[in-house]
């Protein structure tokens, strides 16, 4: 070292301007295409002076935050002071500008090594003597010294270390060895270096922040994921769904969540196979451009469902583990009333599942809960209102509204948004006249044009009508707020949505909301947790949202805009994202384009229409098919008379699509008992009805493997234009629900109720005419009559009554009756679900 | 490496058999106060041959597990299984003995430093550079060479490292030149490596297995923990609880964790502040000795409550932050629908809280979600049960429950079980009589005579009573599911309590049970994460456990028997466990030692009963203390005579607690209105009247700091014997309610109604006589009448009616009448609770 210290201090200010100089080059490089970038050194440091870094940082063009502590603070201190700088992704390099005594093991180990730009932990150590420097960081003091080395094709066969202590010596003392050189180390007091090094070093650290903060934003950048596929061992016969999800191990989640690219602080772990994800990350990626917008969407189903899900989750296993192409696939939350009602869960099945299987169709992270706890709290809200202002006087309940608190009375902030509602602009509680107290005091809300329900989430028949007048129970996801949790675009929307919520009406037929009981704050608060998408993974641990369910009749029936928006900012540009309609196309694939996207502003760019050899039987006069009871003949054997008749249900929704300009291709879900011809019928009148493309699916017994030719197809038709339209404008009143009845049911007209007639003026009168419109119709039947199949003609749509939802944004009109509780049957499938004590499996859950 | 090579040959053998002996020593020495423990190596190959560690081991006494893959398995699958015996706290290391193509960076990091006892991932290389070894592992090959060549004193100017790589070389190498020598290296096939050091690395791994699994053993005993406390900056005037909440950081959960000595695998992170925990620690940790077990309880309250979750809190932030002592806190979970009904939450209160208090307040991590979907699917099982045997005949219902599957009909496990209950031995559904399957399918459920009710967590009063018999709804924590999860010890005994679970009588008088419906597996699979206590933090960063929250009037009002068991091992044999009963002594405190400790087997150290001189002067005569509603002026100047008369009520709690042989320290909440001298007076009052010590607390004002006095004297009071009995034998029957009522109450005798003495009978007639008793009671006085303050005398106990918890394990005689449905008042403190969409901070919780 003595020698050295002659040599670089002729050579360092050489070194440094070129350092200096590069990495102002590379800075100006990285912040041009990311113009939000600051690039951000943190220096933790007792004295708060102008040191060495934040000089040099000034000329590179560095952000510099100096952490000032107090003299005599506590190690614990320093750390939590470093855990604060690991999660704040501003923050791009740590430095610490402590005295020795301050520096120990704990303290460096504490810094995350991504950040450590000074090289004192012991990863970033073990990584420099392993040759390895790729994630992590050298000491700066020791990468100027052999720079200056290799510089000036210095040769030193010896090399003493004076004065120095911990991972600088090690990493020193190594990288010249390294180079041939033997090393003697001496204790001498580190004063004595000179201010070269100090400035070197200072410019190495600048150096590193600025390669910190390249990978960073690296990171942010389009990649094609580091994703560890599950292997996948298919049995044949296929065990049961919840075999199958047992016997797989998925991966911790937040191994996942680190393949996919985000970030540890962008996690909020559930246990070790669910995390919820921050909305920050929208934030975080909003110049990521999005990847595709895959929809899948069905033809008229039988009442034992044709498999949408598997399709979903088998086309991203495809993708992802077998195209090695980044895709997620964004599932709704499935109620728990009907789990432990009939069977058939909601994860998808075989082969194609989200995992574990029994966590998805539970609890999940308390979402549903959430929205049940916020509903009723509404309910309850209400009823107390009524209570009270029935049985006290104006003066009263004033004086209990608006408390004296220590001898000030004062509106809260959500009695001031009533004050301005009702035109009264005064804020001091004393000057309000008796008629704007009243006015203040009383929703007057009338007991029999209260709309809102209570719910549960449970399938219980005995609460669908407790006695007439009084009180009602709907399954938890019938709530509207399960409705704005889908629809919303974040916290502020979705506050701003809580608090439009119509409640009932006042006597003299004015809306009241749910602002005007002063519970909109309340309910943000519950819901804080919900908005978050879940992510889990399929069976091939590729990854999955969750998140969101609303009814499909009464609601929109989509999984969250929210988890959509997330997931194509995560896939990337060349990635996809796939997500799920509820009931047939022309419903949920209806309210998906005029509703959701509507909303959401996401534009699709394929359709995958589902289809069933037995649907397509179904709809071509085959008997009926009932859940529960063997499936007749004609499901099981060969008719291909049966699948022509039936194409035609396939061919008009194929055209509903193509109403919206998007191009569909027909995935074929494969049963064992479907013949080669039958098959091939149904791919051959596809392409010819119209589809770009028509494909048959195994992934139910084989996974994603059985899919890759759907994911093929996909692939090619999202790359091709579309031109997406929406079906409706939303300004033209009394035509959109004539439109959707013709264009899309293909009725001949619609037959409004004088109920209906009424609500539509009322709405209108109360500004609510401009709302997209949410079809309350069977799912069974393009028509209102269940029992009609194929392409029903020659019908009349009757509209029995017209609702609103004005919360989540749309109207949704009544067609024939729609139950909103579900009962059990009588052998209840909880019968077969039970719990090993021992080693906590479940049983018999599907 | 050529001299090395000559060198060593020769003394290998020696080395040899000397680390051989002395591991397997020590290996005795581990093993004989844990005769449980198997040190494991976990030796990853691609060929199943018996390899040297394996011979090795046998000679130490090591346990081999053998993992083989199949030669052309890829780098993720043998991620997997390192990942996999990571999370197996069998595996004590894990070495690949596997072809350097396998040997991939991804690889060799994803062991976990501690196990990675061939010293190959990059943090224990650095570990080794830095010259630490406590807490990893260095290569044992390289530290076999070093041991050779220290223990022959041999000092070499060059070694020539010849066909190594990666971590093996890097360590050596800087060992070498550590021990100031020159290293060449030059590449050389390793085949020509001796088998003498494959021997010696063999035997150094087994050497690092020894050590592992004595890392291992001294991590299970007790130790003090290395805590981190939150340092707390007090302001005075105290600011709001949610604002003191917000103002501190708190440490991520997995780091308590750690602190305390938790596994990583033994935690379910939800969220970043909130983890459950495994009940595998009891486990793990049985041999540890139990903690002091310290119960807060209070005196007869206003009804504003008296503190003793404040109290419990600042104890331990005392304890724990002050003293260093390892010490927990136990809580119950609070209801939700209060806390948007009346102010006031159950976190504890000023720089004594539980944080993030809004996280304990509101959703939790679901526990009462949980519960109320087991409760509403046990009503609906009601409900739908009664409605089918209501419309179908014998035959139609028999072949409903027991349906034909692909042509075969059998009986579900539980189905056997109530075939047994009936007595009937068959298993073949065909073989039943008539009058069999007539018995086996109608519970006949007598609708008037159903007992089971709905729950939501919402105060909602007009949910009370819908229709009088119709349905009536409890808040979510009366379910009698809450009282089993806060007395349950484990899944198994938790599913056979709700098994037992009483819902109704049949039309002939019969009990029928959960287990008669059919859903005990679907409760236990609902309940499954609920039965996992929730670890949080004080303000001052020391563990809380939050679990369970019975109603303290009909059930017995304690936190859960899992909790405190997992905690009294967590804390170890000088530790502290403070745990909380509802309501005044003389209800919580009474169930807490004739329910609680009697189910749990638990035997509690001291009681910390709390007192405000506020409830003391309203039992000493002072004027009625209602909420919202200014306090009277007694209250707020000094009374010493209102004082002096209400420690009454003092000396007699204290008596109750002596009635169980355990010793009393009062704490007296000090408030800033208290005068000196009232606070002399209580303390001088209370240790005559037999506490062992009292003593003031300013943990509201000043946290932990202000609670010292108070943990010195539960410290020495909880060292000192006691002789715990329980106030009555089960077996005595017609007494036990008799001798709560005179000895605690302190009343003449009870007067039993008809009604009452009927149930006594029948609970008798089913087998119930035998169950101990919960009392349900007003907590505002010791008598029944809750305007009788002070010590009341001379009353007669009259016991409306009796009902009964029997999965919970109680039966709870009704004096009085008991709301188990709160309500919203007119301006509820919804009308403050807001959320800033921005910052995402709650605002106006408390």
């Amino acid at each position: 070292m003595m020698l050295l210290l002659m040599k670089y201090a002729l050579c360092v200010h050489l070194i440094y301007s070129d350092i200096v100089q590069r990495s102002r080059e590379e800075l100006k490089a990285i912040r041009e295409p990311n113009p939000g970038l600051k690039p951000t050194l943190a220096i933790i440091q007792v004295l708060c002076i102008v040191i060495c870094p934040d000089f040099v940082s000034t000329q590179i063009g560095l952000n510099v935050m100096q952490i000032c502590l107090p003299h005599q603070c506590r190690e614990e201190e320093v750390i939590e002071e470093i855990l604060r700088l690991n999660a704040d992704s501003r923050v791009h390099g740590i430095f610490l500008h402590l005295p020795q005594s301050f520096l120990s093991k704990s303290v460096c180990n504490a810094i995350k090594p991504q950040k450590d730009v000074d090289g004192v932990s012991d990863l970033n150590v073990g990584r420099v003597v392993l040759g390895d420097q790729r994630d992590g960081f050298a000491s700066p003091v020791a990468g100027a010294v052999l720079e200056m080395l290799a510089r000036h094709g210095v040769y030193l066969f010896m090399a003493v270390l004076l004065g120095l202590e911990g991972p600088l010596k090690a990493t020193l003392q190594f990288l010249l060895q390294n180079n041939g050189m033997m090393v003697q180390t001496h204790q001498w007091s580190s004063k004595h270096l000179s201010h070269f090094e100090v400035f070197v070093a200072a410019v190495v650290i600048c150096q590193h922040v600025v390669r910190s903060s390249r990978r960073w934003i690296q990171e942010q950048q389009y990649q094609p994921w580091r994703l560890r596929p599950l292997k996948l061992q298919s049995l044949s016969p296929v065990p049961s769904d919840i075999e199958i999800s047992r016997a797989q191990t998925p991966k911790p989640i937040s191994q996942l969540a680190q393949e996919i690219g985000l970030l540890p602080e962008e996690l909020e772990a559930y246990g070790n196979t669910k995390a919820k994800v921050h909305l920050s990350l929208l934030n975080r990626l909003q110049h990521q451009p999005n990847g595709k917008y895959v929809l899948v969407a069905g033809i008229t189903p039988t009442p034992l469902g044709e498999g949408k899900s598997t399709v979903t989750i088998g086309l991203v296993q495809a993708l992802s583990a077998h195209l090695k192409l980044n895709s997620f696939a964004c599932l709704r939350q499935p109620s728990q009333g009907p789990t432990f009602g009939v069977k058939g869960g909601a994860a998808g099945g075989g082969y194609a599942q989200v995992i574990p299987m029994e966590e998805f169709n539970l609890h999940l992270t308390g979402d549903i809960h959430a929205i049940t706890a916020a509903n009723n709290l509404v309910a309850a809200a209400i009823d107390a209102r009524i209570l009270h202002e029935a049985t006290q006087s104006d003066r009263a309940l004033y004086s209990r509204l608006v408390p004296s608190v220590n001898g000030v009375r004062c509106f809260s902030p959500i009695q001031m948004a009533r004050l301005q509602h009702l035109g009264i602009n005064k804020s001091d509680p004393s000057g309000l006249t008796p008629e704007e107290v009243r006015a203040f005091v009383r929703l007057d809300l009338d007991p029999e044009k209260v709309t809102w329900q209570r719910v549960v989430d449970t399938n219980d028949r005995f609460l669908r009508k407790i006695t007439v007048g009084q009180t009602q129970f709907d399954i938890a996801v019938a709530s509207e707020i399960m409705a704005i949790l889908a629809l919303t675009d974040g916290l502020a929307d979705m506050r701003a949505r809580l608090g439009l919520m119509v409640v009932g009406s006042s006597r003299n037929g004015q809306s009241i909301t749910a602002d005007d009981l002063g519970v909109t704050g309340a309910l943000a608060v519950l819901m804080k947790d919900a908005i978050k998408p879940t992510l889990m993974q399929t069976l091939e641990g590729t990854p999955v949202f969750v998140h969101a369910g609303p009814f499909a009749n009464i609601a929109h029936g989509n999984s969250s805009v929210l988890a959509d928006k997330l997931a194509l900012k995560l896939v990337g540009e060349e990635g996809y994202v796939v997500t799920e309609a509820g009931f047939g196309a022309d419903i949920g694939m209806e309210k998906f384009f005029n509703i959701k996207c509507r909303t959401s502003g996401l534009r699709p760019d394929v359709v995958v229409l589902v289809a069933t050899v037995r649907a397509l039987k179904m709809h071509g006069g085959g008997p009926n098919v009932t859940a529960g009871v063997p499936l007749p003949k004609e499901y099981i054997n060969e008719n291909l008379q049966l699948v022509a008749d039936g194409c035609s249900n396939l061919k008009k929704q194929i055209q509903i699509a193509h109403l919206f300009g998007v191009s569909v291709v027909v995935a074929l879900n494969v049963f064992k008992t479907d013949t080669q011809a039958e098959i091939d019928m149904v791919c051959r009148i596809a392409e010819a009805s119209g589809a770009s493309a028509a494909v048959q699916c195994h992934h139910w017994s084989r996974g994603g493997r059985g899919s890759v030719e759907l994911a093929h197809a996909v692939k090619k038709v999202a790359s091709q234009k579309n031109h997406f339209q929406f079906l409706y404008n939303l300004q033209v009143r009394p035509e959109k629900i004539r439109t959707i009845a013709q264009k899309v049911y293909g009725a001949d007209d619609i037959e409004l109720s004088p109920e209906a007639q009424a609500k539509i003026d009322h709405y209108n009168q109360q500004g609510f005419g401009a709302l997209p419109i949410c079809m309350a119709k069977t799912h069974l039947s393009l028509s209102h009559m269940p029992e009609k199949k194929g392409v029903p003609t020659g019908f009349i749509l009757p509209i029995r009554d017209i609702r609103a939802s004005i919360g989540a944004g749309f109207i949704y009109p009544l067609v024939g009756t729609m139950s909103t509780m579900p009962g059990l049957p009588t052998r209840p499938c909880f019968y077969d679900i039970d719990l090993d004590p021992v080693t906590e499996e479940i049983k018999g859950l599907f």
